[in-house]
């Protein structure tokens, strides 16, 4: 029990950020007023910050400074001819930070069926529209491999099929490092189906 | 790298609190991005209040809301005679938690030699004008088992010398659950030189 309400409240809210319980909240308040200056006050201003001026994108989905607009579908790259559709914000940091793609994100904000989400609230439709405006040559669709994702993965491929565009998908086996005696079924089955051809000794 | 730089500076603030890193702030954020009514803006509140509302009284060193007063040395409690003195608010607070002692607390704000602190920014003076005032019966020293901790507590102790007051310092023995094998030298020899007898065969 906090005397202090101002601090028990603070001590509440921050228990409530992932991986964080009542004790690692408590350290974190301490740790906070002991560097009031350095480090509460720019946390209390960065968190009003993103509060006033950070907002998702009603077009790609992805965040935006609404100082400078979005930064992903506003401004066209000459050099980018694809759009990268992904679940959500989470999604486009991994695929961002791994550098392994270079284009458009496209933000659905969930996926088909998850959480009663109806597919009018995916962005669909405006991930058709910037196919078409933008000259895009490939849509890539990173949904999870999880039901809802490829349930959604395969409404978008529907809802592109009137434009001219090569429509690809992740794809789908064994994980780096995976040992097959801990893989799922699902994953084995994906693996079998996919295999690759690696030379042909009958040849 | 974060494009947009309100999202990036919040991430490197999340990113120094106390067993957090660049993953878990991200994840945090992430977090608090989609729940921005019911999780950011009242923690960017909160925070606000905590840097407005909570500093540390002069006179006792607890946090306290400047709205309210500090409940800890303003208020004189009818059934409290005592004081215990502490390095830090952590201490009090676990202290606090465990529901054992019942009394004012004294928050030193550090010990002597740790850092470079100097003796006159720990609030010395003012425990013993409270000692003084508060007709306190039993000044409590429970500051660390660490050489700076002790220290400390001695000073305290020649500086209350001139008063009639009742100084006791905690025990130091074995922890509870401690195994006497993988105890340090330190703490055998307290657990030794303070054995308490249980009976005595010989009588």
């Amino acid at each position: 029990m906090q005397k202090i309400s101002e601090i028990g409240d603070l001590i509440k809210l921050i228990s409530r950020l992932p991986g964080l319980g009542p004790k690692s909240a408590k350290r974190i308040v301490l740790k906070l007023i002991n560097n009031r200056e350095e480090l509460m006050k720019p946390m209390a201003n960065a968190l009003a910050q993103v509060y006033k001026n950070v907002t998702r994108c009603n077009t790609c989905g992805a965040l935006k400074s609404i100082l400078v607009g979005c930064d992903n579908c506003e401004n066209e790259k000459n050099n980018y001819n694809k759009i990268c559709v992904v679940e959500n914000i989470a999604d486009q940091w991994s695929i961002e930070n791994s550098s392994i793609y270079k284009g458009y994100f496209h933000i659905l904000g969930g996926t088909i069926s998850s959480s009663g989400q109806r597919k009018e609230d995916l962005l669909i439709n405006s991930l058709v529209e910037r196919v078409k405006k933008n000259n895009i040559e490939e849509v890539i669709l990173a949904t999870s491999a999880t039901v809802e994702g490829q349930t959604t993965a395969y409404y978008i491929q529907d809802s592109l099929k009137e434009i001219q565009v090569k429509v690809s998908k992740l794809a789908q086996g064994l994980p780096v490092g995976g040992e097959i005696e801990s893989l799922d079924d699902g994953t084995l089955f994906s693996a079998f189906k996919n295999r690759n051809g690696i030379g042909n000794n009958s040849d």
